[in-house]
């Protein structure tokens, strides 16, 4: 970083070598403009120098080549909504926006792929496969407004990843323009290929910091006939655990197998939706089943048999997509009622062995004893083992601090377990200091040796993941 | 590689060094025992200087730290049944043989995963955790003596790539000894873990160049509770691709989708087995299909139906493992029997997208008719487009080298048609000539870079990969 280089540029012109490079209609520089891009999903704070909307590989390359001889921050940016701070331009400089690079190039029914580029937005593309009958298994949270390009920078996982594993799992090949502008193609648009070293997922979830995507080749599946979702309550979470521990050891993977704990349920408890969650209940598995329509059938009564000899309360389940969306109108609720209770909130994605969760939610609930004044509510995949624990606070500078104190406990307990203090967020610069946590020095000092090697000035997305 | 020390050694005491690091019961030294290691799949013969069988992570580490100091390669060996050279010591040196660190470590039925040395023979493994009613999908042919050590140094697929994907989907974490015999870990032992960059699937197909794996961690599902294979036999082959790719766009995904060909038909006809070949059959689709019964059956019967519109002569269905095993047979008696008719023979691991199958069986034709001589038959995984090309030829060396020239005009087919040259079988030193017809320059170049950080002395299987 040449801080000095860009105070230069700015009086004497980045926006105006910008404009040349990519077209003035393609570069954004009002303040105004550039507040926009000052925040993502992190609500962090970073105004970026500059604003560049490429159209093009050759854009990209340009706009690289250029930010690489004078040593400029280049920030890529897809929806702006990780939770980790990937998107924010946390030294200045150029900010990348791929929302206009946002087309499906190609789609090949036969061959089970398609390429894009990264700005598509990710629900959006998996709609436009399903009319192919095809599907994009990765599903994010964020899929109607996240984009392919910033999953898989991130490699996002979301409620399929048991079934269906996570983006990495569906990259076959990545068009990447280097830090100092060069394009490389990685991988083949073939379904197997083992020439080289695997060059593709060393940029799935490098976070924009080894290179940027301007085209992605995915692996599709066919389209599943039929789904059916199963919302369980139940009066105690061990049950529930255990139910979905049995549920799988009975040789069933249901496309999403997700937990929510009794403070969630309290939050969403009376929030609007139509589904009414008794009293008595204090935990809930949320089930989608999908595939041909007579085995998601069988394994919908298999699994009714399972939860009701594990002590569930009650079974509603939905045949059609009214009803499904119904029932996951509960889980989608979580998010926005957690604000009902405090202002603040972290939300960490801790994921242990699924053998492990019933002791990460216990040392969850005594270290919560040791911060009376927050609130936590867990929820999320438990079939992955990979929770949702949020934390809430309020705006008051102490309880943010106790907030923080907690969440570094509560990762230092899962990496114990043998979990992952990121199962699909990612580090960014917000969980940076954690990573010495889990990643060992050695293993950190090869990472850190790949980014020189791949970013020898440091200007893709510095700050982020080894701050 | 340092001829001079290995030779020095070798008169001053390499083996008397190694008997001091892990036992000489651990050790093998003379020329009987070292020959024994001069060959793999590939059938070439470099003779290793030594053969240390270590016990222990603690065994390989020692070894790699003395080899390091006096820069002596190290060549890893699993069960030696590669194809392109990845276990023969072509620089000399200490061959690592882990047929004896071949322990399963771990299975966690709850977690969907386990734990195993390198050594452990990947069919052995499948049969273990089969016990638990578990499921390693990996399934390279060389599934009954491979190990598992060498399927992910090679990042090896096999029949069921198309529904299960290959290795490197299966594997979740690594214990890793580096060149110079430090000890690393990369991955968790969790569904979903996106902690710093991908070092996991970095090591995964790099062949032994990059580091030597003690300790491998992988992730299981559920064993599908039924099997139902077809054999379909098509007057035309045309018929019988086509009928491949109308049965994938029917959202069918078996979990084997074979071809084969006119030529390889021919050998196994009359070749030991049960099932008759009638005369008229020119193309063979084998099909697996697996999951819940009444899924199965539904899935037969819709297979047979598209297999009728595309005019199949005649379909053969196993219901139960020994009639499964039956027409399996057919497959499994290619390769034998190939050497009916001719001594020699090159198997290649072409995969090409799947649209592609047709023109590239049409190419390969075009180029044989520029080599009456030599005999080619095809066959293998057209579901995810990976085709084994035989080409067969007669010691002589003419023969020989137009099998090599021909192969590689067919490699360079499958690059102009978008495909990969090997699709399983990896590079090794039998390949590395023609890495660069896929692999363009400066992507060479990042691999160059990344041998060079994690073994900058080039001890680790030199030769293989790059050449």
């Amino acid at each position: 970083m040449n801080t000095t280089t860009i105070k230069t540029l700015k009086t004497n012109g980045l926006t105006e070598e910008l404009n040349r490079l990519i077209g003035k209609e393609n570069v954004l520089f009002t303040l105004e403009d550039r507040i926009c891009y000052a925040y993502d999903g992190s609500k962090q704070k970073y105004i970026p120098d500059v604003v560049a909307l490429p159209q093009s590989t050759q854009h990209v390359s340009d706009i690289l080549r250029f930010a690489h001889k004078h040593e400029i921050p280049v920030c890529p940016r897809g929806a702006g909504s990780g939770l980790t701070g990937g998107a924010v331009p946390v030294k200045g400089g150029i900010i990348l926006d791929f929302t206009q690079m946002n087309h499906l190039l190609e789609i090949i029914p036969e061959d089970l792929t398609a390429t894009v580029e990264p700005g598509i937005v990710t629900q959006t593309f998996q709609n436009k496969v399903a009319q192919y009958g095809l599907f994009y298994p990765p599903d994010p949270a964020s899929a109607p407004f996240s984009t392919i390009g910033g999953n898989v920078a991130e490699c996002s996982g979301g409620i399929t990843g048991l079934k269906y594993g996570v983006t990495r799992d569906y990259i076959l090949s990545l068009e990447v323009a280097l830090a100092d502008g060069s394009i490389i193609h990685t991988g083949r648009k073939t379904l197997k290929s083992v020439t080289g070293y695997d060059l593709t997922r060393l940029f799935v979830g490098s976070e924009g910091t080894l290179g940027v995507f301007t085209q992605i080749t995915v692996k599709l599946l066919p389209l599943p006939e039929k789904i059916e979702a199963l919302l369980i309550f139940f009066a105690k979470p061990q049950d529930a655990v255990l139910a979905a521990n049995k549920i799988i050891s009975n040789n069933l993977l249901p496309r999403a197998l997700e937990f929510i704990d009794k403070s969630s349920i309290d939050c969403v408890r009376g929030y609007k939706q139509e589904i009414q969650i008794p009293g008595e209940v204090n935990a809930i598995l949320l089930i989608d089943i999908d595939g041909k329509e007579t085995s998601v059938k069988a394994e919908a009564s298999l699994i009714e048999k399972i939860v009701a000899e594990n002590h569930a309360c009650n079974v509603v389940s939905a045949k059609n997509p009214k009803e499904r969306d119904a029932l996951w109108e509960v889980r989608r609720a979580i998010s926005p009622a957690l604000y009902h209770i405090a202002p603040y909130k972290i939300n960490e994605d801790i994921c242990v062995p699924r053998s492990r969760i019933l002791e990460i939610l216990d040392r969850i609930a005594d270290i919560h004893k040791r911060y009376p004044s927050l609130k936590v509510a867990s929820f999320g995949h438990i079939g992955d083992g990979n929770i949702h624990v949020n934390v809430m606070y309020d705006k008051e500078e102490q309880q943010q601090i106790m907030a923080e104190r907690m969440i570094e406990e509560i990762l230092r307990a899962t990496v114990e377990l043998g979990g992952t203090i990121s199962g699909e967020h990612g580090i960014g610069n917000v969980k940076s200091r954690f990573l010495p946590l889990e990643v060992p020095p050695q293993e950190l000092q090869i990472m850190k040796d790949i980014k020189h090697l791949l970013d020898p000035k440091g200007i893709l997305n510095p700050g982020k993941m080894f701050g």
